[in-house]
């Protein structure tokens, strides 16, 4: 190895790196200057300064409010662990919510109810949410879970509140979770009810529960706007 | 809570469904059917034809060859702990390869200088590596180590090889890590290097190890192509 000199950099890094050195010093809900302007101050293309923005955009340090552009909220982290989202948020000091979209009993595909550990057309409990953050709409969750065991929750569950909250409440216990996360592109339905677009990256969190028994709790798919959610996970070697 | 009738479902989630079962059918590298004969087939437009091929395209089910269009290689999962890239390559029967791109000492910006607990300037090295698994090119993985810790690799380190194992055969072992995941755009640079697009979503992940006395190890920011790589936690309660 030697020490090389180092290459000039391309021009979108120079743009991205300009852009973002503007954003630092902006706070939340700050307009954004206009890509025209921008263009000109650097002395470059505008298709240059519009991939840039696209970038942000995408990661979610701006976003398009009425006719402008401004800067954003910061992310909500969510931790991968055993805690409910209602916890995740209130650690970031944001505000929880959670607005019902379905909520019945269907009859377990061969792959649910071996996730479930039912047998294939028995029933299973479907309750999809849409998840809010201080109102702003981040992600869409659906769980499944085997109506024997939380059959009961249909009188007692208010589907507004943590359903591990409940779950725990039934004196369940989680004892681990295998969580799969990947990135995908958001159905129609699914970009109308997280109101984006077909276009942004999302994150899809596929996750099934087991308590301390082995017990299948849940199955849980879930779906992140990718500009709103970052996930943190903190590795030990156990 | 009743038990809803269910609502007819939209037309682009059966022509989804309908997609998946046939690719379900067909095994890695077998043409998939022209969107015109598909749209033909399932009597839909050409239009929703398309958003389902374009979403199983993000999602890595298929993918262009040649002229055509066929059914991909599994996703690589990577396993979210403190093992290296190779290792989880392994795990999945893939063979694990690096190309270099960069290596050289870099002077530490402030954000870099507190993650390696080293002042701000002193020289950090970095090294810049293509992914590789059985030959594809899967993520681009920059990691800035301590010079002072490290400095050594300069004479032995092969950057083909594991830098886990390099820095584990150099007595250090891994204490902790914290990961960040995100999806982001690649930039234009990102998307020649992994051979991909700048409109194609990618899995942005950020890790920060300390060994057994908390003492920093690494700073590593990656990009994974998100139609090839999947990350996958077990979470329990500890």
């Amino acid at each position: 190895m030697t020490t090389e000199t180092p290459k000039p950099l391309p021009k979108p890094y120079l743009v991205r790196t300009a852009v973002d050195a503007l954003l630092a010093d902006l706070t939340e809900g700050h307009p954004v200057p206009a890509e025209r302007e921008l263009a000109a101050r650097f002395g470059v293309a505008r298709e240059t300064v519009r991939q840039a923005l696209h970038e942000l955009l995408v990661e979610g340090r701006i976003e398009r409010r009425g006719r402008g552009t401004v800067v954003s909220k910061p992310k909500l982290t969510q931790p991968l662990s055993l805690k409910s989202y209602t916890e995740g948020a209130q650690t970031m000091g944001r505000k929880p919510g959670r607005l019902l979209v379905t909520w019945q009993d269907i009859e377990a595909t061969p792959d649910l109810a071996a996730a479930l550990d039912i047998r294939e057309g028995e029933l299973a409990m479907h309750l999809e949410r849409v998840l809010l953050a201080d109102g702003q709409r981040i992600g869409l969750e659906s769980s499944y879970l085997p109506r024997h065991r939380f059959g009961h929750f249909t009188d007692t569950f208010d589907p507004a509140t943590s359903l591990y909250a409940a779950i725990r409440a039934s004196g369940v216990t989680f004892g681990s979770a295998v969580e799969r996360i990947e990135t995908v592109l958001a159905a129609p339905r699914e970009a109308a009810l997280l109101e984006s677009t077909t276009a942004m990256p999302m994150l899809r969190l596929n996750r099934r529960s087991v308590d301390t028994e082995e017990q299948p709790i849940e199955v849980v798919r879930a779906l992140y706007r990718g500009d709103r959610v970052a996930f943190e996970a903190l590795l030990t070697d156990r």
